[in-house]
């Protein structure tokens, strides 16, 4: 059909106003950079989380065994940044899967090279996404040293973190975030409740429960005997550092930040984040005045990383109330849950077990209450599962370890502190320290 | 008018290169996540600050105090996260004021969700703003709790932050950046020396004044007892946490990264930040070595604050040159207060006194001299109403308290330490302590 | 030639489709916004390494010489400040040569103020780079404390920071970033193994040299008195912080993260950034425990930041694979050079020499083993000029500095400790020191 000579010029603008419209307000290679930068900047504040966890143990334990605890905090991240390249990464994300949905691709460190140059179509750097998700592996790896402080061997401890982050977490992961079984079952957990926090509460479980308490803890009487950690300042200080890391735990795990709507929803992620740790915080200030009589400093610490933790499985669709309340339960969990474990005689060092474990399983139990696509059935098989799984292969290994090289000091070892007896090096040599 | 029909490559050609320029450089969208990834970003940084203002006051306090000023601080840093959200926020930026230009919005806390989704046309995402502003609440209660140390009680001083969170802050915020009256009246204060710093120092103020110095701090025969700080190194490290925290607090007050322009706006505010805080050290230096014959560590971290306090009020206007001047000024304040202070037996326990509200006062009256769009008058004028204000109200609100409840442990728990008398945990039980 | 009247439709159509894909995937101005943002966050978190050195340092010092080194580092970060905008910047990045390709622009610092406003043709603003080229420096500067501590004068040390900062770095560096003659031979040094932290180390060990070792290192015997630093988790978190602050020394030494490429290769070098500090860990590790019987942790801390300096010559070409074998053997001379220098009565109280100068060679000469731009003998080269350059002058500034006004403490002081003789303050007041 041939058109009219006098529309031309009227033609030629219209294609000039289609053609801007067709350019997209935020390109293919724009997307790309923010996605990668959001991965990039999420990474580097959870890498600081293991900074977080190096204090905040440093600060709940004696100061005769502040130079180990400290040891295990920098050689469990190192040895989570090789086996996850080594095996990890590849069994948690596989290209094909060893056996379907369940185990993932096994000794191929190759494939997980970033590609020099990028592809903008792959939507974001694959070694931004490896960097953020290694970070993820060691937080994992950081929630056991605490709870078996002032009494494991180092080098049982360090082959356990060479199983817990090569293999343990990897495929426990991938279930979920390698589109495994349990994410084909509907199974949510946004940042990681349940895959992070609670596995490595379950690990750190398991690990408590072979090794036993430290020596004097229960009292044949029955009570139990308060061992104080030797220095809030530093406790206080990693708590904050975990704060601060929790905005990229949480808000980079939104996995995108290339459109308005991804923007808007990291921003959201922010804010219940936040207030997630406040009410957990305030939690546990009241709990902890109404049950002891008296505010106590590390349970409040514990309050607000209990907050964190409860908050991790769903930032996202709770409105900021509901973000309240959820970080509010897991401040008085924090708080409750320790004099039961007591009464088990687990010792959990830094309290562990309380924060990570349980507010982490609450957090995950709760997400159907704010998110219709989930189930609470789904979320209770998922946590079941995963909570099996990890128990019982870490239950397992610290079993043989125990068996074959043995995972605890010697009693004279444990009562001089390992600082001395592991490592032959004080933390504070200068400070003349109480009996 | 018909067109030749050689003319129509050519003007196809045409269309497609005006087209090309008609997709903007910086599309909306683009806009929308690069302002909201700012406000994240500045956010995170200023959150990071409330650790600084936690580990400067630990380290500035006596060891039997330590516990209790890290409790004071993750308190107030929580209180803040929920009354910001529940009260604070509609009365700063109201959509409709309860009295025009001095009092927001009352009790509507539902309007500050942000909107799922998000909509471009904002600019940028509510909650990522939200995220940003609360933490600007916080650090302004962060400022008291340093002034008041080793001597005031846990719950007035909670009770106290919930009001100063919940209405002081954000009624004084609100004249100016809630576009209220003093906005309207040309008042200047770019990222708060004066709304934010001063405020805080106001309220502080105050507070020491009905809460008296602490037992044995002016001996009867009018000389000083120094009262010097148990950990040094906490303090520096909390010094340069508020360094870093900083950039975010004075660069994301640019509120926008969208474009060419406001990159290179940021850009120069950085800088600009970080010559003020050299200049504040210098200065410093110079200051103590010259009217004590020695340096002093502790005045020369205040003189560092104190120089990014001053620069607050207007990073954006300045040279390099005249920064160095705004932050060396700063610095000297913060040295030569602290005297003038004592001797008005008004005890500061962290100098919070001279570092945010003198030097905050000194910035803010000082940014005609570089903004031509303010005046020296309105500078001063926003500097006393704000003044006024706070201090009237915080002053009123801890006689209140006093007369109540009570703002003070008494004189043995005092001598004690707060940390065995108010919380039954000392922070550092392991080191044994001098007399 | 005239075109058919049927054409014209599909003409117009083809000119929107050519005119969307005419419209750049990521235009200038994002572009400009995006490596803006690089630089002011690389800048931020180079700036916080200053946080870390100062923590190290503090940690692995006596008590009695935390006040003094906290001091220091606070003070040579607020020099190099002032002295990289007063005369630095110009020297390194000049306009014109004063002698072409080996000293730059004397006296010009007005050149280096920003421009308001922002012009996106420059690809980024000259304010960001400035910060970050500034965080650089600064970070050459902190090399330099922890080596001579615990018996250099404050005011010599501060007057060497100024040339050091303001002369020594800039001219250096200009050889190679500011496209001097060793960048035209084809030496490559990516951010700055040689140029920052080798630099840093050969100051370190001319003053080490002319200030000798502390009294009673060297045991009349021949044996070496071990002198443990005071406060180790303070070192952790130290090299917790060096290794985040890395991130950005590294990450954003790419210069570039406005195309897909560029924020690809950002994300390589945090990987390779990562691996290469897990791999130190690894290295120093298994070397303590082979070389001693046991791990040690100071150690541990060294090999970390030693593997961090090996990697960052060239932190893009490697694999994962070669990062950790760089990273590797760094940790392992992170080891094995601190007997070496005993046995030469250098006395190196943090292991800086063997962290930055020794890892930081040994990085800088095995780039052209993944870089296959660059050859073996340019960069030893390029190591050797700046090495002859760097201890010389800083050799002979040193040696004058000894001449004139002294820059060791006296005996007294020594033993004293500096915090006492020569700030008068202790950093640990309340805790009762170990004789």
């Amino acid at each position: 059909m041939p058109v009219a000579l006098t529309a031309l010029p009227a033609m030629a603008q219209e294609a000039a106003i289609s053609a801007a419209e067709a350019a997209p307000a935020v390109t293919v290679e724009v997307a790309y950079i923010f996605n990668t930068l959001l991965f990039l900047i999420g990474g580097f504040l959870v890498m600081w989380m293991a900074a977080g966890f190096a204090m905040l143990e440093a600060g709940l334990v004696r100061s005769k065994n502040v130079t180990t605890q400290l040891f295990k905090n920098i050689s469990l991240f190192s040895i989570a940044g090789i086996m996850f390249w080594l095996v990890g990464y590849n069994l948690m994300y596989p290209a094909d899967w060893t056996i379907g949905g369940w185990i993932g691709e096994l000794f191929a460190p190759k494939s997980i090279e970033p590609v020099a140059g990028g592809d903008a179509a792959d939507g974001y750097s694959a070694g931004s996404d490896f960097f953020f998700q290694l970070m993820f592996c060691a937080t994992t790896a950081s929630i056991v040293s605490g709870t078996l402080a002032e009494r494991v061997r180092l080098w049982p401890f360090m082959i356990f973190t060479v199983v817990l982050t090569g293999v343990i977490y990897p495929i426990e992961a991938s279930w979920e975030w390698g589109a495994g079984w349990l994410d084909q079952r509907g199974f949510s957990d946004f940042a990681g409740s349940t895959l992070v926090h609670a596995a490595g509460g379950f690990a750190a479980l398991a690990g408590a429960i072979v090794l036993g308490p430290r020596l004097g803890k229960y009292r044949p009487d029955g009570r139990m005997q308060p061992m104080p950690g030797s220095n809030l300042a530093l406790a206080t200080l990693g708590t904050f550092i975990l704060w601060l890391g929790w905005f990229g735990f949480n808000g980079a795990s939104q996995l995108a930040l290339g459109s308005v709507s991804d923007a808007a929803d990291v921003s959201r992620i922010f804010v219940n984040t936040n207030a997630a740790a406040s009410a957990g915080v305030i939690a546990a200030i009241v709990t902890t005045q109404l049950m002891f009589g008296k505010i106590d400093l590390t349970m409040v610490l514990n309050g607000a990383l209990a907050g964190l933790v409860a908050i991790t499985a769903e930032p996202l669709t709770p409105s900021i109330f509901a973000s309240l309340l959820i970080g509010g339960v897991g401040g008085v969990i924090a708080v409750v849950v320790v004099p039961m474990l007591d009464r088990m005689r687990i010792d959990d060092v830094v309290g562990a077990i309380p924060v990570h474990l349980c507010a982490g399983i609450w957090g995950t139990l709760i997400v159907p209450a704010t998110n219709a696509d989930t189930s609470f059935a789904v979320q209770a098989l998922g946590v079941g599962a995963i909570g099996f799984f990890v128990f019982g292969v870490s239950f397992l290994v610290w079993t043989v370890l125990k068996a074959t090289m043995g995972i605890r000091v010697d009693q004279e070892a444990e009562i001089t502190g390992l600082d001395v007896s592991e490592m032959g090096m004080e933390a504070y040599p200068d400070f003349v320290q109480a009996k």
